[in-house]
């Protein structure tokens, strides 16, 4: 609804937006600026159209309206590919696809395979035999390791790892013994990694990440660690080895799994939870406590270890009560 | 109080130190041994001159006087600068201040500022139109993405990435797509950030870190989170997106804070807590119980579950002790 | 027992092993697949030898003829060495042993010594006076900072970092003034550490990693921690300043211990625990609660801020009960 020549430069919240930048409605916390907006104009549901004193446009998911809108005016997208720089040393038995990209002082090992308009950025490291699908793209610093294969338009952040051993150690009794690390590493189409996480490599098979699934940063990834399509690992996610995390399942940050447990698709686990059993049932489940004051928490933390006595306690006076 | 013409070397523990050597009393609980120091001279508050068998100098804040003193032996003052080592990688178009350092396979891209006297570890990524302030320094393998901006005397530790992208995603019913990260990331003068930790951009507006905030090593700092000035951030902590934390707050190591909170100024949390709420008074705040012996943990652990059952029957309990 | 001529090409699980490969029986939860297996031999404990319908190699403990036998196919030991990469940095005094190998990109600073066959991986920095035993590994983008001891056979993961500052600052009732960490990082012999993990450097002493300890991904070590021999830290654990951890504890994943603590040898502490507490007796120790399902979950966990009371109203009750 509005004037449809109006020029747009960016896009900006509701607070900030001025007449030449597009703002949204994507929460209801935000309904409360849409009445004194300055936005060029505004996407929004239907239902709030009439509390817009500006253009808009009418989406049935603003948020994602957003989203699209949001990569146009993405840096990296305007760019001109760069080529490959002078001084990245590429394998000469390396193949590299149409428009690929190498950035100053990257490595790029014996026999790997960059598919088309793939950009390795500046200082990463692509080991032995990986394979990196189309379009998809390392930032600076990124290891992959080798014998890792990544499907198409990954974004890998920086200084995270792809590949690395995972912790495999048999003990004698006295000490241990390194467990080479030969399974790898496989990640599938549209898959994100965030800054600084590492997905370790398995021990026989493979470590593999579906399509489409969404790592944010400071997460672990444990070798032999299977998670489904869809899923969403929020920052400091730990996952210990050989858990299977299914499809459309959302981990928020923080959130541990114990290994060799097996989590059903569409579970999400709220911040900070502890997994030590396997979910068998779709929900949204939950661990620990929220902080409360310093002097009331310590009050109440120390109950926690008479708990059991406190339970028992109270069962015994039930029952003397009843009889009584 | 003593002998003004002693020569000292360095500094050590009231317990290693020797007659070269200068020590200091910052905690009762090393006063024990004070008594047997060997070292040339230990700085103290004036209540503990008379048990000091050696020279001291006597001072309010000792553990200051200590700060002060260490920074005489930092071996990063004493050197010369390096200059712009042959294999870096400088942009044409970078402006570089007085006396600035760029060391060996580093990356300086195109548009990037650094003030005078700014060192740029090796193998140290500067991103497209990013400014670093003037005497900051990057430890090796730092990664500083694309239109970041950085304060004067900021130390960034090695491996960390300032400016990721945000962990943003809009979801059509079956999968996500990706919200472009526009915002940059802001940090104030005097900043120091730890070891393989990460500061996300913002998607919008910036993630802004204050002035002299100091981040430890394998800290999440997601997008647009502030943070006010003189706050400190232990080791692992986690803060989602959105938050803001306050000036002269003190995070514990491993604490989790979630997204879109406000922490007012003053507020200190104790190690692996959980923040869910926001914190409008200044305080101590904790949350969790700490570990116990497993076999008591496990009787505890499981009445966790009863919790909610046991007030219930407690409190049935009492109204019938009541009307009884 | 079988045919001794047979030949292998590698390994793989009890499920997935075909007549070349061979597999293993480590665990009580596999002996389900031996009865279908089609492995070319099977490695297990003489108790299992009757079940299995294939050649097998009897052993007491097949975990650790696992670990043997999976390094003879670690991909790096058949390579052969690649000396000094052109594209090197590597400082006219560093001391190089016998067939040393430095990769694309690396800086090895001033007054470095480098053991014999010592690998130093792509894009690694090695800082001043730094000393690396023989046959140690880094895998690619490793930072080793100034002055750290590494001992012989140390394997460092992709990314970590080992040696960067300890946080340590003094406050003078209004802002921070940085403590300049004096002391180095010295790591044992047999020493692994996991992709992106770090490892601080001493105030003034140095933080010390016994012989034989094994560190997961993830994993931040404070200042001045001591480590002893053949511990074990799975992934995201976080240890805080001057805590000593003793010989053959294990960590699990994302424990975190406070600072200035003390733990025995031997200890065990389960995944996701808080530590606030020195432990003085060997065993396993546990905090935390496992996740429910949100909303039994949020029924109990507001009970707990209501512990002390209950426990209170309890012992009234109790009181009451006896006199009545």
């Amino acid at each position: 609804m509005g004037d449809g020549s109006r020029r747009i430069s960016g896009l900006a919240t509701l607070q900030d937006a001025g007449p030449e930048q597009i703002a949204f409605v994507a929460n209801l916390s935000y309904l409360k600026s849409l009445n004194n907006t300055r936005a060029g104009a505004v996407l929004l549901h239907p239902e709030h159209a009439s509390e817009c004193p500006v253009d808009h446009l009418e989406l049935d998911n603003p948020y994602l309206g957003y989203a699209h809108l949001s990569r146009l005016f993405d840096p990296f997208l305007a760019r001109p590919t760069g080529g490959i720089h002078p001084t990245a040393v590429v394998a000469e038995d390396a193949r590299l696809g149409v428009g690929v990209e190498i950035g100053p002082q990257a490595v790029v090992e014996s026999g790997v395979e960059l598919g088309d308009e793939v950009v390795i950025g500046p200082g990463c490291v692509v080991g032995v035999n990986s394979r990196i699908g189309a379009r998809s793209r390392l930032h600076p610093n990124v290891t992959v390791c080798h014998g890792v294969t990544i499907g198409e338009r990954a974004i890998l952040h920086s200084n995270c790892v792809i590949g690395g051993d995972g912790f495999g150690f048999a003990h004698d009794g006295k000490r241990w013994h390194k467990i080479a690390q030969l399974g790898g590493v496989v990640l599938g189409d549209d898959v994100e990694v965030g800054s600084c996480s590492s997905i370790d490599r398995g021990a026989l098979d493979d470590t593999i990440i579906g399509n489409d699934v969404k790592i944010d940063s400071q997460v672990q990834i444990a070798h032999n660690v299977h998670i489904g399509d869809h899923s969403a690992l929020a920052g400091c996610v730990g996952i210990a080895g050989s858990t299977r995390v299914g499809s459309n399942c959302m981990l928020g940050g923080g959130v541990g799994l114990a290994g060799h447990l097996t989590i059903c698709d569409g579970v999400q686990v709220t911040g900070m939870s502890l997994v030590t059993n396997s979910i068998h049932e779709p929900g949204v489940y939950s661990s620990g406590t929220g902080a409360m004051q310093n002097a009331q928490w310590r009050k109440n933390a120390v109950r926690f270890k008479q708990l059991d006595d406190i339970a028992r306690r109270l069962a015994k006076l039930e029952k003397r009560n009843q009889e009584g």
